[in-house]
Parts: structure tokens; sequence; C-alpha cells
């Protein structure tokens, strides 16, 4: 694998789940591949979750690993040729990513959307030219327009929960210790190839937010639920709202977000801006602030005991309430376990590669 | 061992000294317990010391590491329930820390006291809403109140010259070259169990500052100068200075500066604001500047040949003069090597209950 | 070895290089060395290049890394003693500088010129302070007036095109694809020893640029250079311009950057400002910015095919046009890739004398 950027990449789904579960019981199974390689972790804006859950990873796999934090600001490669550099920008690509690709072996890139040019975001311009000019295999750590490392974590905790139902304890002592704590060795994986248990309804649900948010995380939701064939997907926001088709083309819309609730296994909370598929001058705004939308009990109690899910970082109170987001159904806490094992997946296929 | 913050939490004290020693002599003795194991170590606040010793320590453990800096004032992190989170906290404490803890096996907390809340201080929040909801041993790299890891590390000083005493060559060149210098095999310990010698007096004193800071290091030395009982604490300060009575109940106080150092074997200098413990509005300000209190040779002809202690940084002539900190007779860049001793302590204990 | 700052820290070249090129055949082979060592990388500026490159070369060589970013202006160490530390300065260096040497086997430093005071940069005073008081072996990671590990690098990558000519592939897509990328047993290194194939001319010429940089690089590579009996050393830059004579004595200096670069075999171009030694009130200024000595391709036809090194980041069509870093006879990216081995050669020797 040289590059993971979209469910394609990864092949075929139960194949992924079946290296997913195995890895989960055994995360250091495949330590010896990454002896003596290094993984290059760089990014152009902050994060919590994904950084720590890739060293997380990488450390899992035996790899060395370098963390590279580029103050956005400061990032400012010129990119045409013909240009006299005598400007703000110090260095040219053409130099600047060769070079890291130097020092490791595979790079893994954050870089979120400017929200502003939708041409320059959906163009994936900082990822594409980690591909085209680093020599390394890369993978987007959440980039402007995708992230699949949280849409496997996400697949992989609904197949858990799908094929292999344990409703978590109540109370919120419990809510707080659930995750990756579960013992190794007595984890108990779904069917053999994570995949089966019959159709699951999905739900992908616009939620209020107070700013402006990118659409990675439900484009790269919907692209990875559409690929699988056990998953029912219908997504439900405000009109206007439309995703890229390039990401959401044959799934399912319905504006009423009652009706797309009603019976759904799953419900997949998510503020995004307005993409600027309909309106291309809405792009990266927001154009409604409904909060009959947050999710609350009385919104879950039109689904089939559904499981609230959510990428975090969460605002409880518009995104979702204190009650749902703490309830026995709620796994946000496994999600984001499960980062650690997606990531472990990814990697172990591009060091595969590398041998 | 869950927690480390107060003397208790080390159990035994001539067991602990018994396991410091031995690690001393042999720095990766203990390799093998952290294999696999992950500590991660959250700064609110910057450290030098404290982040060198502990990754030292942690890496001597066979540990891997992930250090998180937390921009103290990009950590709005929710505490309340039913908040509609529209403000400036985009994360709450209940999905924060528990998703931490899903990455790693082992926390290290460093956050200092705000000394404006008293009662916020004292009440340790940060650090005990790490234990409550990480679902991860914690340990405190100095939070609010205590810097157990720097108590500890002076206790192993003191009972390597109190049973054991061995002038230091003169010399600022000298000076300079002790501390983990010393090669292992011909390190030298305590007798057997690190306890012995008889007693000694130790006494820590108050001295200028030009800043306000926390009592966290005076408040965890005296805890455990008096929890070994071959070790007889005097505290002096200037009168409205007293330190918490749950950490020096029972401690000798002398407000005579002169009187306390009279027949010390130890010197342990340290400047802290107001505790406001006899007038809670005084609580983290300066009400005394009186640099007569600043430990010179004159102070140090009083003491039994004390030797000098000080946990760093140190403002020189205003805390210490340079003659005393640069004598043979002091012993600050011992107790700094000494951190990575203490910590590998805490670290092994940690490693084995989980085991 | 217990410092690496000038080229005679390293011994002979001829056996310097055989290593270098031991190691780029086996990255990994004296990994053994680095086991239970840690390696303290302490940036008093950024840095890309290095801050990766030395971090490799710690992780091929089986060491502990620590790195450590000292905010130039939060390190305000006190120097003087006798001087009551009430004002901006936190800590001495007496103090601060040990203890920093406690935690760690190995010291790399990074500190830039500040180009106002030439005799504070010149006598590199942050370098020697922690030479002198951390009690470890201490090499610079690009200092005030030396860069060492890039003038190794630069003769590495001079004798493998000097003795083993390869005109790389051409093309912008394989431009960018050089470097480490090359599969490690199939890397045929030079004639035995890493000396031979005869006299080349290398030109060190001075180019413009919009900014003031440090004399560093054209210094190290200076003495390098004179220090190689295969390598014929010319350096041009307009008049004014003159290195320091303790890097240069003995180089012939050519003001005509026509002449000088007639005939040459490889042509290293970089800017520098004012080195103040025919003007001290020039030091640090930019005294002449005549962009006719832009490396172009007309400059190019003057040389013996020559290869065209720098030692990046680079301003384009400022130091060198577009065209001429792009062609086959760039040699920038291995250069970069050939830091991962200098690195590697200094921290094996600094190991080998630890032991």
């Amino acid at each position: 694998m040289r590059t993971f950027i979209n469910v394609q990449d990864i092949g075929p789904l139960d194949k992924a789940m079946a290296e997913a579960f195995e890895i989960k019981n055994d995360r250091y199974k495949y330590q010896h591949l990454g002896k003596n390689k290094t993984l290059m972790m760089i990014f152009f804006n902050n994060s919590l979750r994904t950084r720590l859950s890739t060293q997380k990873a990488a450390m899992n796999m035996g790899m060395n690993v370098i963390v590279l934090d580029v103050n956005a600001g400061a990032w400012k490669l010129e990119t045409e040729r013909g240009v006299i550099m005598d400007g703000d920008k110090s260095e040219h690509l053409l130099e600047a990513i060769p070079v890291m690709g130097c020092y490791c072996d595979i790079i893994g890139v954050r870089s979120f959307a400017g929200l502003t040019d939708r041409d320059y975001d959906y163009a994936e311009t900082v990822l594409q030219q980690f591909i085209k000019y680093s020599g390394r295999p890369v993978f987007a750590m959440e980039t402007a327009t995708v992230h699949p490392l949280q849409a496997f974590a996400d697949l992989i905790t609904i197949k858990e929960w799908q094929t292999h139902p344990r409703p978590l304890p109540t109370g919120r002592g419990v809510y707080t210790s659930v995750g990756s704590t579960e013992a190794e060795g007595n984890y108990s994986p779904p069917s053999q190839g994570g995949v089966g248990g019959g159709s699951s309804k999905v739900v992908l649900t616009w939620a209020p937010h107070c700013r402006s948010l990118p659409q990675a995380v439900p484009n790269s939701f919907a692209q990875w639920m559409l690929a699988d064939p056990d998953i029912d997907l219908v997504i439900t926001h405000p009109e206007g709202y439309e995703l890229d088709p390039q990401f959401v083309a044959g799934a399912r819309v319905e504006y009423d977000q009652r009706k797309a609730f009603e019976g759904a296994d799953f419900i997949y909370a998510k503020n995004w801006s307005n993409p600027g598929v309909t309106n291309p001058a809405d792009y990266g705004k927001i154009t409604c602030n409904d909060r009959s939308w947050t999710v609350d009990t009385e919104h879950m109690s039109w689904t089939n005991n559904g499981k609230f899910m959510h990428c975090l970082p969460v605002r409880r109170n518009l995104i979702v309430t204190d009650d749902v987001i703490e309830s026995p159904n709620s796994l946000v806490i496994p999600e984001a376990a499960n980062r650690e094992i997606s990531c472990s997946v990814v990697l172990k296929r591009m060091l595969e590669a590398l041998q």
C-alpha cells in the first residue's frame, strides 16, 4: 500500500476487518515489521487523538517515530517555478519534501481545509505534493477533505457492536473506563472475518456547531459505510448541506431527521460547514444553526435502541446532550480507542509493502 | 501502585530506598517491565528537569514515551454537565481524559498552582480529574501542591550522604562534573536498605525570591522528611509563611533562622509564596522579602558542617550565595541526578502492578 | 571523540570516509553501540534538516533521543558570579548545563549567530559553555560559526561523485526521488577508503540573498575541503566578503566568479553575510546584492560539466536558477540524504569513546 486516503486503498473490507481484530487481540504481533523503519508525522494543524493514536500504533509496530510540527503560518513553501524567492517563502517544495523523505520510510500528513477556496481544498494540494515528491508511502492523518483513519476506526467499532452486541455497563464511572483498557487476550472479536450479523441501518446526521468545520469526517465516513454491503447508510442534514458526490454518490439522503432516525442501529453525529455543492458561494459557511438537530434522548427514542457515535472532540448540548453521550449506548470512547487499531493496520500494510 | 502523590503511596521508605540504590547501580535492570508499555507525559506548564529526567527514567525502564504539551491557555475543558458548549471550550473532560488513557499505560501530569484560588489549588483539581477519568495509573510531575518525585530524590540524596559521607572534591570544575556521571558498578550505596547511619538534623529554610512561587516543593519535602524516623526535621520561615498542616503536622517550626541552622546536617533552601494558612487573603502573595534569609557562608557556619540542598532552578545570591552553592558541601547536582532514580522506582512500581 | 566542531576532531579523513561508506551500506551495523545511551538534542534555533537527520542517525545507532527546544528568548541564563538574580534570568548556567548532562550521554547543540557581536559569535559562547560544564561529549548541530555535520556530508557527496561519477537520470520526477531511497546493499561506494579518483576543482561561490545569513556553512565547508589533499578549493565572492582566516587560511580566493568557475568539477553555492574580516563594522551586514552572482546555466557552462551543490534550504532564482538546481548535475538531495550518514559516523565515534 503506497497511499491511504480513500476506502479503495485498503482493499477488500472483510480482509481489513480480520486484520484489525487480529491486531486488537495482539497489538504487538507485527512488531518485527517496523524494526529500523521510521514514521514521520507531519502536522500542519493541531491534533490530539490523531497524534497520540498514530504514535501508539507506530510503536506497536516497532517503528521509530519522528514528529514534526509545522507552524502553518511558517510553512510558506514556494510552489511555482521561475519565481525569484526574495519574499517570505524560504524554501521550494521541490527541495523541502524530498528532503523529508530522505529521513523516513513512511509519512503521515495532517493538513486541514482552509474552508475558503473549495477547489484548493478538494484538490488536496498539500497531501498530493507529499505523494508526488516525497518518494515515500503517505497516509492522511485528516487532511482537507478526508479522515480515513477515523472512518476505518468507526467501521471497526460498528462491526464490533453489529455482530456482537455487548451493552456497556451503565453509569458515568464506567463510561470513562472503557476503551483500550479491555484486557488483551480476553477480547472477544466478532465472527471470523469481522463481517456478518446481517445488515444494520447507520445514520450519518448533521448537528449544529458554533464554528465552521471541514467535511473531512463525514466525507470519509460516508465513503467507508457505502463500501460495506452489510450497512444501509442514510444521510440526514438540512437542505443545502449536501456532501460532495465523489464521497456520497449512491447514498440515501433524507432531509427529515426523524424519518432518518427511525429504526436506526447506529447514529453517527457530526457537524460540517456548507460543502458548497449546491451553492459554491456558501463553501465553508454556516448556513444553518437549527438546534433542533442536536441529538437528545427523544431523538434516540426514534431509533432501534441505536448506538450513539461521534469522532470527538464533541461540543456537548450542541451536537449531543449529556444524557445521550453518557448513556450505555454511547460508543465514543471505544471509537477513539479503535483509532490505534485502524492505524496499526495501515502501518502494517505499508510496512509489508516495504519488505 | 496506582497513584504517586503522597509519601504514603510509596509504602515503607526503607524498601523504597533499597530499590532506589539497586536501580542506581543498574539503571536498566528492570527494562523488561516496560516492554510495549507507554508513558504519556502531559505538561500544562513548562518543565526542564522533570521532563528530561522522567523521559530518561521511562527509557531506562524500556517504555515508550509520548510527550504532550498542553498550552495552558488552550486547555479549556468543560467540566460541568448541562452546559451548551458554544463558547471557547471545545471539549469536555469526560471525553478528553478517557481518550488520553486509551493510548497509554501510565500517565504523568504536570500542572502548577494558579496561586489565586487556594481551594482550587489545594483540591488538586486537574490531577484528580486524571485519576478519576483516565483509567490509568497517574503520578504527579509537580502539581499544584506536591512534587513527590523531587522529595523522593531529595531523600535518596540525604541517605547517600547521611550514611556514607563523601565530601565532594573542591573547585568549580568538579562541581559541574558530579551527577550521574559516576560510573555505574563503582557506585557504592549506603548501608543495606539505605537507612541507617543514625539520625540527622534536616532544616527546610525559606529564602527570598522576586516572584510568587508555589508550595509544592516544601510541602512534599516536609511530608517525606517527616516520614523518615532517622530524620529530625526543623522548618524555618518568616512568620505568616506557615505551610499547610496536611503536610507539616508534627514538624518543628523555628522562626529564628539561626537557631534552626545550629547543628544542622542538611540545609534545604526553598522559596515559597504565602500559603494562606494564617491569613487566607495572603494566599500566593509575597508578604516577606527579607534578604537576611539568603543562605550564605555565615549561615552555613552555624551548621554541623551541613550539606546544602536546593531543587533547582535557583536564583543565586537571592536564595543562596555563589560560594555556598559551589562549595564542596553543595549537593544540588547530585539531587538533580537522583530525579532519574526516584522516577525509575515509581515507574517500576507502577509497571509491576500492571503485569 | 569528545567534541565535534572542526575537521580536526574527526581525525584522518580517509578513515572517516571509509566509515561513512560502511555505514551507508548498512545503517544499523553499529546499533549495539547505542543501547541504553541517550542523545540530547538542544535547539536554541529552529531546524528542519538537522533535527530530522540527527534523530534518524541516533535511532540508526540504537540510541534513545530527547529533543529539547529552548525558546531562544526564554533561555536567559545568568553567566556571571556575584549577581543577585532578581531579574529575568531564572537560572545560572553553572546549574542548568550540568543538570542537562545528568540525563544523557551525548549532547548536540544548535545555536545560530546573532550577527551583531562578532566577538561573541566567533567565541562560540553557548557551545563552549556546554563543552565546559555538561560533562558530556558535545557536537555542533550548526552553531554560530560552524556546521561540521553539513561539511562532512558535503565531503561524502563529493567523494561519491568524484571517484564514481554516476550522472543522475534527467527529469524532475527523478530529481525528487533520489536521496536515501537508493536500496541498501545495492549501494556501490567509491574506491576503498573513499578517497581517490584524482584531484577535483571545488568552487565555493557566494550568491545573493535577501536576508543576513551566518558564515557557519562556508566556514566549515572551506575548512573540510582544505583538509582533503585531493581537493583543489577556490573561493569566490565579492570583495569585502572575505571569510575568517581561521577557516580559510591557504585557500585560493578569486574575485572574478567566471574565472573561478572555469574548469570546476563541483560548484558549492551559498550566501553569507559580511564576515567583518576586512571591516569589523560590516559584520553581519549585507554589503553586496549583485544578482549577477546567481548561479544559472551560463555560469555552469563555464565549468567542467560541474555538479551543483547547496546545503538547503535554498532560495531559487536568487542563489540558483530552477534549471540548474533541477538539472541532472544537481546533488542537493543526495547531499541532504548524506546528513544522516555524517551524523551516524559522529555518533559512532562518540559512542565508541564511551564504551
